[in-house]
């Protein structure tokens, strides 16, 4: 039996190699746009949201090894979002994943390309996935709902919107569920569509970790250090940023986190339990970056 | 028999409608969001894509009024590529068909995400086709083939790598072939695609066609009046552009552009002819906007 580490770095293997792979197709001219793309693919992470989808998958008795290119997608998608996050004009961030950003090596004009080369990447994956079968069609189609303008986008743009504002639990509901919720409950979803599993139930699961995912993520933004965190702690708070510790403060963030984590493993049991991703839950909930 | 003025209105009435009933799906929240993303693409220009693939499609024989969703997926990805150009830190461009850029309206962040979001819009469009036939899912990896990193995205970033560099004519013919090309080609393969005709040939017309529309687009930033081209003309020379009157002066450019247009014309005539592109091909060697 492997313990929850070890099953994790599988995945975290076999899902680099498949990245890699994929990076080796990347040819762009100019080398310049391809590198640019691979330099923020490839610069490490915690890569979360492939480990979900292969854990969902597993979690449904299917082989993993099967459905490389789900996960590549999601995490090119993740990655743009990440790019163009950090640019002076949206969170101006110097540091991810303590590497300068995108934008800092390639300049702002090569990482808004970088991360429209990304999308636009992801999107042909996902066209050449929903060319496999319907499930493979209706996987693809909830990712690109998950990441667009009724998505993710609307959580920068909310984001965005309420920084510095008095607003309240209802808005930060709103950015937590769009801005990080759907790119964490796709990986989930996806994985119990192809399975054929019960789709609600996978993503009552999957909105309650991304919530869990955010919480956590304000929380170390305040009390963490960026050497730890490979970016900069502290700027939500400067910036004036709508995060749970602003609306409940710290302690009550953390009191909030734990309550998730809770409906989060309630969420995961009405999916039939599944002994890894309970550990990833807690691992969530108990990260230091 | 209608003249091709008629004929042109007819198509970009249709498409206008077709447009407007997307444009009402677009509810997203923040409101903001959405608003940015109906802003430019409702604001006008000539629609020369979708009009490109309505006449492909009249071309061969096939009622082009039951094919809405493609034009209108290709107009997003055509708007989300104006959106991003504009920004100070690529083209820095604060007009557009007339009016104020983008940004100048919602902001930079504002307009990256305007243009995220219709990017992504047009991807989950694209899907939802793909599930159509077999014909529909090749005509979708088409267009984001066309538009990605190894297609329009890599024209955007070769134009401003030799921005100010002493490149000639070959890396001239790249930023031509792919800023503009490819997606003046796409709704020709696209809609040969979906008829079952001769793709090779299509491509060939469409891709002579879209150099001659860069050309005369770079001719009439040369020569043009702002007023009428409703963005600011002499950009192009001032910022060291790498353009056909650059590498060629004026009257070299004019004498490949009367080249090109021949050429197209002949590959239209390899097509099997067609009196309105033929048309259509005339307008864009004769434009003055």
């Amino acid at each position: 039996m492997k313990t929850y580490r070890e099953q994790y770095e599988e995945y975290l293997g076999f899902f680099r190699e498949a990245l890699k792979n994929e990076c080796a197709e990347m040819n762009f001219r100019p080398p310049v746009l391809a590198e640019s793309m691979k330099y923020s693919l490839l610069s490490g992470g915690k890569r979360v949201r492939p480990v979900l989808f292969f854990a969902s998958l597993e979690h449904f008795g299917m082989n993993y090894r099967g459905e490389t290119a789900f996960p590549v997608a999601l995490e090119c998608i993740h990655t743009y979002s990440l790019i163009h996050d950090d640019l002076p004009a949206m969170d101006n961030d110097d540091f991810r994943r303590g590497n300068p950003s995108n934008h800092k090596v390639f300049g702002e004009a090569g990482a808004i390309l970088a991360g429209d080369g990304l999308l636009s990447y992801a999107s042909g994956i996902l066209l050449k996935e929903a060319g496999r079968s319907r499930r493979h069609l209706r996987a693809a189609q909830f990712l690109m709902e998950a990441a667009g303008a009724a998505g993710m986008v609307a959580g920068q743009s909310a984001d965005l919107i309420y920084s510095g504002k008095d607003a309240g639990e209802e808005e930060l509901r709103f950015i937590y569920e769009h801005k990080t919720g759907r790119l964490i409950e796709a990986p989930v979803r996806m994985a119990t569509i192809l399975a054929g599993g019960d789709e609600e139930a996978a993503s009552a699961f999957g909105r309650e970790l991304g919530l869990l995912f955010q919480m956590t993520d304000d929380i170390l933004d305040e009390k963490g250090e960026s050497g730890k965190l490979g970016k900069t702690a502290g700027k939500d708070r400067m910036e004036g940023k709508l995060t749970c510790v602003k609306v409940f403060g710290l302690d009550g963030a953390e009191l909030l986190a734990d309550r998730t984590a809770a409906k989060c493993l309630s969420a995961l049991d009405a999916m039939g339990g599944d002994p890894f991703l309970k550990e990833l839950v807690k691992s969530v909930r108990e990260r230091d970056n």
